[in-house]
């Protein structure tokens, strides 16, 4: 026959030393968002095609894994339009998903409505280290709070949860999408050159200066514009206030944007810093938009940011939304590398049994130690004895020979 | 735009009040199987099409959710052999992945291993009342082991996690898959009648010695050995000893039964019965098979047994198996009904502010609370207060207003 070992590409096997941290993670994660008032919701991991291929999920769209309709149906399908011939496919992200789950049952859930959501998320990607075709996402999203509230609540969890893990020394990136807009509108950009304007800036730090001026300049922008727009960026950005005002920013934006650090740095050990050049992906944020670094990695573990127009495509009546996501992949590649230790043990026996009439003189015992929150493995004597013994006392087992 | 509110077809939203009772259930039962030394373990729930389509699902092969290639592969295949356009499906079961994953990660594994899953598997049903096309399944199996100790280690630790959920008067159908055969063979049916005859018998219950009897002459069998066979079901089964001695049942499958049967008994509240005419449905079984019923339920809530010859297809090697699978989504049901209380509440608050200087005088003092274990949701107060407050009063929030 044709078995296949393996699991299918870029998807993996979870061993059992995997499974004790990520599970582990979960616990704390749960413990804690339990306790912002985040309630625990769930969606099925295959979703309509029509809703995923909305344009919400931009890059993301293209790696869609497509289901075929099944039965009769398949059978209508025009067989040279292979879209005709599907009818779902698995989520990309858990946002689209949240969107329909939300104009769904909307009459159900409390308002504001504090959702929290774990689930595996499906991207046909091309296999390279640490990515993932099968992986899992951790959203927090308040859906229907229009106030900063939304934000400071979503940051201080996040914090809150991460420091139960040991991490420290937290930034937080912030910018908010109509800074952004607003420069490129008052340098005098066209509105809709503004997507390719904010892909270029994204790599300033990669690039510098030069590069995403060569950029812009590809995009057929004028030097003199393109040299203005730069300028804004070399500024200092300690105060929002000061950065602002050269471009004549909203003053509710700016002292938004204050507040959130403020009340945020007052509260939890971090450090929240303004970067007018942090962009991130998605085109549907349109307020403060953030990032979480931890101590020395080079890598955000976290990001989100407001969304106040996209929920009301679905229920077709304003819905403001703010959310936060942590990498959780990312996060236990980082435990792991740190050696972390979860530090939950209980005592643990192997009852070792010579023959077949063993198991009823110790059976008894072997369930009362369970009860007692012992974890006990009870296996026959093996051939090679002191192979078995050691193998048992390197997993932690305190062996208990019956004869 | 063309969003589609509702889940896809069969498939369920899952709402906080939903997800508070299958995390507590899924908690109860990680501790429970934990204990028995079972490793928990995860496989993806893309599968290949060759694994999923290589006879060992039985009719849940004509149910799989098949994905399609994707890029270049897509555009390879025959636009006129749907089959060429697929090259995995969603999972039917958590069997085949086991016995994948065991073959693809064996030396990485404790001998016998303890498998321990939980995952969402799918079936493109038609859709009815309790069916779903994306449920949950719960399995154990031990892997390597020969002897009855998988048998009763399984069966204790499912009567151990259901009486951790307040579940009582435990019954247990046994039988074995080599009585039913050599009953078959012992009356002179053809052997590749075997699955249509226990199909047919394993109707007695429902259509009773008359409606069977009627389904076997169908098959073309003779009556003298129909009304012979039946008569075999018609014995006292107090004694698995004494009515397999009218068909020559080998000694050992005999002792084998009765040894789980009376261990079982003599260690954890339950009552096993002997019963000839249970079938189970999958043909990979092996030995003994297994049903669990709990007080006054008309249906099993779990079921399982002894498949040893089917690992090796994968792993090219003789490896004994055993397995219990309890119904997650029928239990779920039965705890609902039952109005089954977690019996886990931490003191909720809800914080109203009343402006937007609130947050700044209260957040300390809220924070300190979750810090003390409890929920705190905070929120700005509503325009209909009244409202506001009796809904978060209905959820078990003690208010605390904010000026």
């Amino acid at each position: 026959m044709n078995f296949i070992k393996t699991p299918t590409k870029g998807m993996r096997d979870m061993l059992p030393k995997d499974m004790v941290l990520r599970e582990y993670v979960l616990k704390v994660m749960k413990e804690v968002y339990a306790k912002f008032g985040f309630e625990l919701i769930q969606t099925p991991v295959v979703e309509h095609i029509e809703n995923l291929t909305s344009k919400q999920g931009g890059e993301n769209e293209k790696l869609i894994f497509k289901i075929m309709k099944r039965g009769e149906k398949l059978n209508e399908g025009d067989i040279n339009d292979l879209d005709s011939l599907v009818d779902s496919g698995l989520r990309y992200d858990l946002t689209v998903p949240l969107a329909r789950f939300y104009a769904n049952n909307m009459p159900l859930l409390s308002t504001p409505f504090r959702a929290f959501q774990v689930g595996n998320v499906y991207r046909a990607e091309r296999s390279q280290k640490g990515r993932f075709r099968e992986f899992m996402q951790c959203d927090l999203d308040i859906l229907g709070e229009k106030t900063n509230l939304a934000e400071i609540e979503l940051i201080t969890a996040v914090i809150t949860f991460l420091s139960a893990l040991q991490f420290k020394n937290f930034t937080i990136r912030i910018n908010d999408r109509r800074i952004l807009t607003k420069m490129v509108e008052y340098v005098g950009f066209k509105e809709e050159l503004l997507d390719s304007i904010l892909i270029a800036l994204d790599k300033l730090d990669k690039i510098g200066v030069e590069g995403v001026t060569s950029e812009l300049l590809t995009l057929g922008l004028e030097e003199e514009k393109v040299k203005k727009y730069l300028n804004f960026f070399a500024k200092d950005t300690s105060s929002v206030k000061d950065f602002c005002e050269s471009f004549q920013m909203d003053e509710s934006v700016v002292s938004n944007l204050e507040t959130i650090m403020e009340t945020v740095q007052k509260n939890v050990d971090a450090t929240l810093k303004f970067d007018p050049t942090l962009v991130r992906g998605m085109g549907y944020y349109t307020g403060p938009i953030f990032e979480i670094m931890v101590e020395e990695e080079a890598f955000a573990i976290g990001g989100g940011g407001r969304y106040d127009k996209m929920i009301e495509k679905y229920t077709n009546q304003p819905t403001p939304a703010c959310g936060f996501s942590v990498g959780f992949e990312r996060l236990l590649l980082l435990l792991e590398e740190r050696g972390f230790m979860c530090g939950e043990e209980q005592p643990k026996f192997a009852y070792i049994l010579s023959d077949e009439n063993s198991l009823d003189k110790a059976y008894e015992e072997i369930n009362q130690k369970r009860e007692d929150g012992c974890v006990v493995k009870v296996l026959y004597r093996s051939k090679n004895f002191k192979f078995q013994r050691e193998t048992l006392e390197n997993d932690g087992y305190q062996i208990v020979e019956v004869n």
